[in-house]
């Protein structure tokens, strides 16, 4: 049995984390902390994990003192730089069999699919990526998108694969869509839709699909639960859930 | 039994034409013509429906021929204007026998979708278009999926819909593609494709999509025979293969 | 502004439809009527139409009750019988002005899907369908599936189009699935997904593939809306929620 | 420049071979053998690869003939048992410097699709397999898909996963397909098709899509010519084209 707590409990995340920790047979939640509590009680909880979903200005905070108190810590809240990720990496050497993930994307589907992608764009001669999501978003294309493209291209640079093939020399009303990094992304926007994306490589005569879609934030909670499973025995920093992930 | 002639019967589509109407067991092959042939022999042949392949600069000019010789015509050759179609119109009122069907499209999956995309689309909130092809078209979007659109855009006006929404505020590099009488266009280009389309229809909770892949010119056989048995029994001009189907 | 009253406002439709109208402009909410409350509270509060989503043995009498009081009805709740139809028809004799709708699915995609893919059943060499939903499901394959596969059955017997090719000789383990009036169906489930069904069409070349989504109860909202907004001047009996819809 | 014998050159492989490895400009072709002509043509041409499509009967003592001629061997041809490989090991012991590769299948998609579906697996709660193929095909499943239900049924095994939840209980006619390893696998049968592959992987709220699309036999060539450009750097026995792919 692995003892959570959870930071930021209160929140559209924390409320979901709390949830799956609780409905989980292997752990146990001992602590649901609000923004304003002191971290510390997670530790007189008795907490071997700490999964933060708090606030961009906190969550650097939380993590240093989570492992101060001797506690791993699974986060998923955003606004992590270069620098702040060194910081942790070198506090976590004073501390040789703690674990710290973190992540920016939980969802399995999204992360093994960015995985996937980058890993199959070598050996296709084209590949595009189109994403789908409600007509609410407010930007083209989505960050995800973004981030598989340049995964995707990444990939094909260090693999010396030359750009997609493209005879259009007519588009007169951008159909071809953003190119980012040398990939075509395309962005559509539909009621009724949530978040979805599709990766198409093509060689002559076959074609490989990746497609991801996501119903609900509830979908996060598998990769949350992975990842505290696996902190207690991965010591150090890890960065991206797919480094938790035998792929 | 039909009796059949087909005119430019050497050319790509005339080539197939040939084939497949000597493999219907309800239609008879009777004269296999040439540009330069005289389209003459196609009644000497006794033939009572002529399939015209030929070229734009022929095409009219045989259509008339085939009504003086009384002969039905199915016409798959591009080029005809509203003019012509009408010098056509008031030439068969002179032979209310005889039939004669002018379309831009013999592909049965292309036409249906079309025709079911305009049906659906004044009942979505959101419509969008998505074609794809191999990467040696030179042009984006396909004429297909402009027509698609543009069909869409005219149902949902006729019937007083909005445009369908879109909160998208930021969109630096063209992400959402084309737009087309209203309707957000895109356009992939894929090795080993060859022509695809998607239309994605929304509404809260729920999606409809319609999809049609061509993968071979012998798709278009299909609409082709349904033309020449069609014609000999609906006197007059029809305009696109869905006139003679029932939907 | 339509008048409209909800029978069975407390239950998961209704509540729906409840919100529902309340949210639509030209509809206006009178009465929001539980089981067990009598029927001409919709009249006293004025409503011109009563949509029903109680249960199957409240229904008929709820209708044979609304047309006494003169108001129009959209029905959701099954149970419908070919006899209990012709009741109602009977009895709209006598109120000649008045309409009723009732209807198996309010779903505007589902009910276009299976419209479309009869349409188009006759003109495809092969036809197959493939449905997808939840893992908690019972019954298999879905009843929308059946009801498409009969749909399509009928289709090509009036068309007189023979059964899909199938050159399969060894399927030890049934991998082809459910044959519904010569239609094979698939049923696939699978955690994450709601309800969903792909019809593929296939010819040589060519396929035509329509596909539904319906990710939320919320989905019917457009239909029963559609159903309130055309019943009040479509006067008679119509079964189906595509009576209504210009296809 | 890499030079390449084709043994089976005139087969329908073979000749699709024949011209890839032309077309390519890092590699050179020095011998188009028959069936019947002497192997040892390819050492005296100078080959330092030599690619095998000929047949069951023959495929073995090639390789083995290959060897002792010092000539890498890339093999696509069938019929490899379990003891055949391992004679093929043992004879490489004697010429450490040759690689050797025997792979039942040269289309990346379809070998990346199965890589990914073992992958995914152990992270999804359901896992389903749909194929598709061309109407006169005699068995269902194919055995593509077999071998991947296998793959992701062992990859489940290892990780302690359970079986896909299915609350079926009342399935008449067999809806729920053939279950291959505790896999459920449909097979859809459509004319137009070729050979397509969708696995299907569903968590709470979250789906992952990998289709492979096969539209020609072209479609083993970017693997073969893969194979043949690694082969010269990887001595020893490779089994399966992945072996040779960074994923």
């Amino acid at each position: 049995m692995i003892t959570v707590a959870v930071l930021g409990a209160a929140g559209r995340m924390g409320t979901h984390v709390v949830n799956a920790v609780g409905a989980a047979p292997d752990l146990e939640l001992v602590a649901a902390l609000d923004h304003s509590d002191d971290v510390a009680q997670a530790a007189r909880a008795g907490a071997q994990v700490a999964v933060d979903f708090t606030v961009p200005t906190a969550t650097e905070a939380n993590v240093h003192a989570l492992i101060d108190l001797g506690i791993n810590a699974v986060v998923g809240t955003t606004g992590w730089t270069e620098e702040s990720l060194l910081r942790v990496e070198e506090h976590l050497r004073e501390r040789p069999e703690l674990g710290v993930l973190i992540a920016p994307n939980f969802a399995l589907s999204a992360v093994l699919s960015m995985r996937f992608a980058a890993a199959a764009a070598r050996y296709f001669e084209s590949v595009e990526v189109v994403e789908l999501h409600h007509p609410d978003k407010v930007d083209a294309p989505s960050g995800t998108a973004v981030h598989t493209a340049r995964g995707i291209a990444a990939a094909r640079a260090a693999a010396g694969i030359a750009a997609s093939p493209d005879a259009t020399t007519h588009d007169p009303d951008g159909a071809r869509g953003a190119v980012i990094d040398g990939v075509h992304v395309h962005a559509v926007r539909l009621r009724g839709l949530v978040a979805h994306e599709e990766v198409l490589l093509g060689n002559p005569g076959e074609q490989l699909t990746i497609r991801t879609d996501s119903f609900d934030r509830v979908s996060f909670m598998p990769g949350v639960l992975l990842g505290v499973r696996e902190v207690v025995r991965r010591p150090g920093l890890a960065v991206g859930l797919d480094s938790y992930m035998d792929l």
